[in-house]
């Protein structure tokens, strides 16, 4: 049990809370730092009574410590979260497609990809434009200019463009430019970034870490709705095993966990979970059937010369013939799970 | 590479060979025990023209070590292996269902199930009669009663049924009473049983190990085909990772991934992987829209008395539903995957 | 909560026992099968009071579910099991060793490996006569030729022999040659092989399976302990994670988790865990840091013609200095741990 | 192989060296990007001679990709890199101890552990100052309020002092209090944390990802070197499996495995590997025996009352029995490994 203060309660007001509940056997614990002031209630034994806490002059709320988090959580909020993007809602049944290449090399590349998904059905197109490489010695990304040129996809076809942040320096500039940030599989738990997602008023979307627990995950999320922003997408991307036959393994069962405990919408991003074309195929079909509230799928138009990440982006005409069926399992799974 | 030879082969032949080998600069090592003699190459630097050995007396075959799994790979065999059972084909591209309880409780329940699931087109019925558990202290099965219970099933719907065989003692008496024998999880590395269930005449389900590598389960399939019996089929069912939110981390990518190296059936089991009910659900849509050869499902006609494994069985009805949608799903995705 | 009940107990006394549990508002849950029967009690919110089921009449003993193993556990017995094999003792604070090949692959190989790990101090010598080996067509051991060869380092050496039974069928053969039998990882599981261990006169060195949780590695145990062997030694021999630098990777965390759950000696196995040699002599020197109760290493008078494992096999000079190094890290820690 | 220009070459240059590559028979291809430019070289088969490309106009190095990393390598550098600090020298065979606890909570708890821990031997102290955490409720440290006290332990007692350094923002801040800067397992690919690091004057502690393989945590070193420092301190803290006897599994074979391919000091923290204060002990032990640079453990003189990672901290007299057995191991090992 956490009891949170308001921010301009008295020491008076604190030691009142501390003795109520003191005198109720518990012990309390004054958690000092940042701008938040609480206090923990331990050494309860069952569950207590937030009842005899929340009357008391100071206390802003109180938080059941059973369920780490709070407001990402489906009890806080019973109904589905609707991230809604141009065309595009996430979280209403519905299962918009996010597709584009891995990094943005240039503009013709990205307004080619662009036309050639949008024409398939994607509803958002996606490119990195900084790009977290393992090796500094990796393509990094083009940077504003790859910025520059998803805007240009926009104007030009009006699909809202989405890119992956890595850094708080640069999440003004990435801001200005796009309309939906990503939040990368590296930086899940990179707190000062999740802080800075939380004050934008761009959505979010949060892939899983890459041996992240469920409950780390939404942790994660908490993070960000906990500053203000309330439209965040997670996105499984694969997870770190002992397999060696694909570059990750799909954790395709996240998604109904995810949804049982959790208000926001998941999505599904088999691309890099596999690694490999072959893979990706079989795998978007399995997470369409899986009822998922939307997938990422890399597209190239010229997957041998990409400069990153090219043996697992799909040929366009692939991709025509992957949103067909997607769409066709879609519709038998229907929207009642 | 391993130069297999001929089981008459006389000491002169094999030092002739031995000495072919040496004179092209490569190490060789006669390898003793068992029936087989046989002859690795070693330190070789590159392919090793097999042409140079085929020729000499003695010499039976020579498998490149490189893929060290020979019978049950696709380069050995081009197209898919059918194994028939019943009405049932496993690799023409049909999805065939087994279902059935987790365990074979009484025939009552048997019948009432296998009636259930038949009429919601299952092909196949499964049930334990010999359980593999944890604890010595848990419900061990009906043993051969469970077996005659199962014979019945056949003898009252016409559906074969699926057992598991934990071990060569039994294996002789499981045979006997069913059309397919099952090698479950923790006996994938069980040699002795693999090499059995080579000499059987019944088809057999082998399933993955919970950590096993692509490679070594194609191996365990190998050690079967190897004795004799090529009516393998491999069943996908969840592995273990660090994940907590599941029983198992069913991992997909390996169907497509054993679909390339192998020209086995491979089949799903939902049921292991995700230990609970509400998850079967979603991952029975995803394996049908993936492609596999078939599903194992488990269904009770009251879970919450199951004497194993409850929570994860699907109700009669459930059941149905998921039969009707997994087969439009598999309509859509056709057979050109 | 389990009810076991006496062997003869009728109809009558089952019945009353399940009534005095439905009275005390408890679920009962005849468990059939088997020559055990028992009674299961569900649906009990904290713990049951075993003393009210224990007077009853064919009753035979009351076994709390929380805890699932029972033989095994620490709590069952409080005092180390000391497990003696000729100078041997396994659990006493001292830590012998048991040294010698992966393979058995002549009788000159292993009475020299033998006299040269003896000098340095080894208690025990092992050897493969029956190898559990992912392909069929890997060399697998010299069998019964295999057998006869440990029995003559007995008879020349002193030294207790140990080598790996594969399965029920061999148990007899290898029982009536060796000293301990062992049972590897791929069989952690394998029940049929636990019960008949159980049922030997002589002690089990039993593997941690490659992906085993603690508590099922000591259920396997308490399936030979149930059969009424104690003499059980447990070994840790590195588990399969995502980690591609070693084989495997050895969880020391689980040898002072295994002890404080149970009595029983666990020795530490670095040489399969490494994979390599210049890791195994780390390993081994961490693991007498660690406090095990004994180590199993492999060494080979010439590894790099070993016919199995040779990579990490010690020289027998590397193997002496270990040794020496080994003792005195031991006589540091102290047995106060 | 990687090509990496100078910064000012030209378009011409370029084409030259573009061209040579072709002749040779390779695919040549530019990478563009950031403010070094490189060309890659693919589509060879076996190793290509770098002397081929070295003496053209323009070319500043050559990489081979074989061995992505190279500043870390330990074929660019043969012998240890040494890393001094203070008293304390890590990567010369000794052994260096950094304590302290978790969190830095009070100004009287840093002196009193830092003067405990300093009599028992330990050469640095470490405290938490801002700390990651995985709830935005959970305690997120003193922030500066704790640097200060940092800096207080270092005049009253000389120590060095280190702490986490969890985002660029802070980085200023905190090293001009601290000597040495943790960059914690969740940042270990926060890219732009590490360029950071590798900007400042102060030696880095670089602890690995949960579930980072050895070359993505080498090459993270890379980030750093690659910007000028190299005084890089890796530090194995356990990863993530499906283990749940402690909160992480330590992987020990990384150490080995780290000084063979890299020349930086690695030293091991087994306090957040085992989470259990009764596990710490042993591993730390173990530690010692492997030969490992250093070691950073948890020290706090009221574990019961920590904010955070009570269970896993020593008390001062556990951590000087420690000390006086890891010294006396330590001196066992020697050097010579």
């Amino acid at each position: 049990m956490l009891i949170v203060l308001e921010k301009d309660t008295t020491k008076e007001q604190v030691q009142i809370i501390i003795r109520t509940i003191e005198k109720r056997g518990y012990t309390a614990r004054s958690i000092p730092g940042g701008d938040r002031v609480s206090i923990g209630i331990l050494h309860n034994k069952g569950s207590v009574d937030a009842a005899q806490f929340l009357g008391l002059s100071g206390v802003k709320e109180v938080i059941p410590v059973t369920k780490p988090y709070k407001l990402v959580s489906r009890e806080f909020r019973q109904e589905n979260t609707h991230v809604t993007i141009g065309d595009a809602v996430f979280g209403n049944g519905t299962m918009p497609v996010i597709a584009g290449p891995c990094a943005v090399e240039s503009l013709e590349q990205v307004l080619s990809i662009a036309r050639s998904v949008q024409s398939a059905g994607a509803k958002l197109f996606r490119g990195g434009a900084f790009k977290p490489r393992t090796s500094p010695y990796s393509f990094q990304g083009l940077g504003e200019k790859g910025l520059e040129f998803l805007a240009k996809v926009r104007e030009e076809t009006g699909l809202p463009v989405v890119t992956e942040v890595m850094d708080v320096e640069n999440f003004d500039l990435i801001e200005a430019y796009v309309d939906v940030v990503q939040i990368g599989t590296r930086n899940m738990q990179n707190f000062s970034l999740l802080r800075r997602a939380g004050k934008s008023k761009k959505p979010v979307i949060l892939k899983r870490g890459m041996s992240a627990m469920l409950q780390e995950w939404l942790m994660a999320a908490e993070y960000i709705m906990e500053e203000g922003n309330s439209n965040v997408i997670l996105c499984e991307r694969g997870v770190r095993t002992f397999v060696q036959h694909s570059r990750n393994t799909l954790d395709l069962s996240v998604v109904p966990a995810a949804k049982k405990e959790s208000h926001l919408p998941i999505i599904i991003d088999p691309s890099h979970a596999a690694g490999v074309r072959d893979q990706v195929i079989p795998l978007a079909y399995a997470s369409a059937a899986l009822g998922a509230d939307g997938l990422m799928i890399e597209v190239h138009n010229n997957p041998d010369k990409a400069l990153s990440d090219g043996a697992q982006s799909l040929y366009p005409d692939q991709f025509t013939t992957v949103m067909k069926k997607m769409d066709a399992i879609r519709s038998i799974i229907g929207n009642d799970q």
